[in-house]
């Protein structure tokens, strides 16, 4: 199918990865009027329960790819290690948003601390590891504690060792290394903050309100609005986050995650990660925003102008994690709770299973 | 399938109906990890496109009933005109809710307006017209004018004359007559309001802030919100919708239409018409409550504890009816609008498109 922008309502939006971010855009997309064609290799994904249209086949299953090209108006994904053989595939049949460029910087550390850098955004200091034997330089160019880092495929915590003086550096090479590695210096920071950025097909970028986000075990635990932070870090927070998207030309919603070294009137803030896609840190704004980050995302990539990110109320996010889902009903009974089930088969420990936004309730209705 | 309550992640709903109500339902069910399985005799229902779950069959086809009640866990409804004998086809295999006796109820305006009275809840009064030898005694005891209405499958407007002179009535009874006909006084209302009421299986019920309503042709055209009425009023309409909820041991979420005859500190408000489902005067509750109508009757049929209904914004709902669809994605760049699109296929005239929520965003953010 070619369609022209604005997509209209009865268009049908292809996204590759069936978890619970390509779910969740699904539904947004229902909301908009619009289908949903999903792409996965896992027969059991959640997001297949939600539309009846899937391919299940390997990411590099060409024939697989064209034809699902063929049946879509327009491509995006849920997650930022999409193979770029694959984006290729397809954006040679239809419009891929966001486009290649933000996978490719994206899915490798060292591309994308150079991206940031290009783009005048401040991030910890780095060194490339491309082999062990590069490991005393960086050492020293870096200084310790720092954190050896795989520059590809690492996420909640994996591939990632810390480094707290030279006789942990050769261990950490066994563990983790064989493949290319970053070291970056640790960054003593106060807080974690991350801040959702939209941007349209015309330019036009929107950001949400600055989460405060708290990790367990390197896994999203909270995230909390407001976050506790100046006027003047969550500025600058929003203004970096719109930088990026615009260097990048970029469609489509993305989260940009920072560690604030310093606040107040001068705020230090380092750019930690950015991820080409809805993310966990914004799943607040399904409770109390006008858009969410699902619709908003939807709306880029059909090219339908953004929507207002205005918060109408305090909030905390809260991941479950495994376990944690098993009493879903109770948790639902408390005031102001709302609940976002991912539909998963099996609560494995680690496993995202769903969150809960706990809604601040204004006063007179407490 | 049978599952004890409260129903887990994974369970299955059916949904009787695949409109934008089912629609919206399944989306609903979905946050909270359910699937859904929608049974409509249209095979281009909207609802079809947002899970992969279905039976296109006709309501009347008892072994596709039996098929689809073996393979759910509970079964709702999105129309009140669901046939009893469906009803019952299903009710014998899987638990329905609302149960039976809401379909009864409100299926039947005489039936209605029997309960409602018997529930003591003032309506505007009435006169059966079983044939048309009746007329005469009904206009000598409710007076002119009057509305002559289908005691059954009116909607919007459709099987409903209104009578200004004795002349009419031979005339209306030529058009909507050769079924059973109830004469009700014509109500001089100050304005329109509803209330949406969500009851749980434990008995527990909310209520939400009643919507001002304005209808054109007969359709519902805007909800407001906060209604232009008294504490008093919307505290009055509150409770009757709670009471006719008790009365019914209903479970689920049920829309209360009122004629608010005159406002103060007594004000007269009048029971117009119940509908066992969410009600499109509801709609507004998905863009600026906490848990919304769709969400709350999920809630409620899978034994859930209810959600808050609290409203977090000023709102007004705007239907949009055939070709006000056509430009969306425009209408979905004025301040505060959150679009909603059904995904039906050919945008008739009088036909229910979509709607969108324009919220009135905080002093600050605009």
């Amino acid at each position: 199918m070619t369609e022209s922008f604005p997509l209209k309502p009865g268009a049908t939006i292809g996204i590759l990865g069936g978890g619970q971010l390509g779910r969740m855009l699904s539904l947004a997309a229902s909301r908009l009027g619009m289908r949903t064609h999903i792409f996965c290799p896992d027969a059991a994904s959640p997001a297949f329960d939600v539309t009846p249209w899937k391919t299940v086949a390997d990411y590099g299953d060409v024939a697989a790819l064209r034809a699902f090209a063929g049946a879509v108006d327009v491509v995006t994904y849920e997650f930022e290690n999409v193979p770029l053989a694959t984006a290729r595939v397809i954006a040679e049949h239809v419009t891929l948003y966001p486009g290649p460029r933000a996978l490719e910087v994206s899915q490798d550390r060292l591309a994308e601390k150079g991206f940031l850098s290009h783009a005048g955004v401040a991030i910890a200091p780095y060194h490339p590891v491309r082999a062990a034997d590069d490991l005393p330089a960086a050492v020293d160019a870096i200084g310790l504690p720092a954190v050896l880092k795989t520059t590809r495929l690492g996420y909640d915590g994996k591939g990632q060792r810390i480094l707290r003086s030279p006789g942990d550096a050769e261990a950490a090479v066994a563990e983790i290394g064989g493949v290319d590695l970053v070291l970056e210096g640790f960054v003593p920071f106060e807080k974690e903050i991350s801040v959702i950025v939209a941007r349209g097909r015309d330019g036009a970028a929107v950001t949400y309100d600055p989460a405060e986000n708290v990790h367990a075990n390197h896994i999203l635990k909270t995230s909390t609005l407001p976050a506790a932070i100046s006027p003047a870090a969550a500025a600058m927070a929003r203004d970096i986050a719109t930088r990026i998207a615009q260097a990048l030309d970029y469609v489509g919603t993305m989260g940009v995650e920072f560690f604030l070294v310093a606040d107040g009137e001068a705020p230090e803030l380092l750019v930690n990660e950015i991820a080409p896609r809805v993310h966990n840190s914004g799943h607040w704004t399904e409770a109390v925003c006008v858009t969410d980050q699902f619709e908003n995302h939807i709306r880029a990539i059909c090219g339908w102008p953004l929507g207002q990110t205005t918060r109408l109320a305090d909030v905390v996010m809260e991941n479950l994690i495994g376990n944690e889902i098993a009493d879903i009903a109770g948790l639902a009974a408390a005031p102001g709770v709302r609940p976002h089930v991912y539909g998963k088969a099996e609560a494995r420990a680690g496993r995202k299973m769903g969150h809960v936004n706990r809604v601040v309730l204004p006063e007179a209705t407490k």
